[in-house]
């Protein structure tokens, strides 16, 4: 199943409930599979990560976004344009720490969990929207920044907003440059 | 992990790349699932089947599409508003049968297999889009309509284009009707 490489630049877009109901099957296929939330968490990880690192070639392409000078540029275009792009909305973003690789994309809504009430009391540990944590950071690894990406709050767990962390791992020069 | 009731009904649409990686995703996922392709493709068309009987709703809700009054309509409205809406592309539509119960879909492109170029040897009897047949199954089931759906042909296994084929099955009373 390996990528096309004549396939053309298409920008027609589709209706999300389809989107979203499919991720739902996909993530309930993996709650049969994994019996650990945390399996189901990693596995959503790991598929992530392979969407993002495909998916990057398509976001450079469309969106015709430079090299970022900053992480906190950066920051902004996944919430502004890539997340407004793939997911039609934007997260807000908020520098969480003092060392300045640290951020927060706060998310009013989220559309992948449009038709999901709640989780179910067996799988409290569920992160249900982890395949984004994964796709950010495969997307990122591509542009050739390490990251970490994790929810930190979910309204789906009862938080008042939902929260993904990013912190840029920081490159040797980076760390050298900085003493 | 129910439906909400109160949700709104938002009109936004995502670009398609996401949905179409994800899906791969799915797909391999249950290809590790399952030894035998006869069983991904079940699968695939139950969790299809699970998605348009949900999906109905939002159909119906946002095409604002009336009773059909024919198999010949139904189908037409699956084509042209449903795919449309959906999927983003209108295949065309042929009735198949002299009894007017079979039609065919004619998809000339798939947005689905996007990113795919072939299957993989081992894979030769996978029904990669099957989720489709079950989705259009699920939905019609929903508005009394009972039906078969399945590829006919397909792209990815050689074919000159894919072919989803409905049969729509009569109901006692049209039977009684044709006598």
């Amino acid at each position: 199943m390996s990528r096309s490489p004549g396939r053309k630049q298409e920008n027609y877009k589709i209706s999300r409930e389809l989107f979203v109901l499919t991720y739902g099957a996909l993530v309930a296929q993996l709650c049969k599979d994994y019996e650990k939330d945390e399996d189901v968490n990693a596995c959503l990880d790991r598929m992530g990560y392979s969407i993002g690192i495909r998916l990057i070639d398509d976001f450079l392409a469309r969106s015709a976004v430079k090299k970022c000078r900053s992480y906190s540029e950066t920051a902004d275009v996944i919430a502004q344009v890539a997340f407004k792009m793939y997911l039609g909305i934007t997260p807000s973003v908020s520098c969480s720490s003092a060392t300045g690789n640290e951020f927060s994309l706060i998310l009013d809504k989220n559309p992948l969990v449009d038709f999901v009430e709640e989780l179910p009391a067996e799988r409290a540990s569920l992160c249900y929207c982890n395949l984004l944590c994964g796709v950010i950071r495969g997307a990122l690894e591509m542009v050739q920044l390490a990251a970490e990406v994790s929810f930190l709050q979910d309204r789906l767990k009862g938080d008042a907003v939902t929260e993904i962390g990013i912190t840029f791992l920081r490159k040797p020069e980076d760390r050298k440059h900085r003493r």
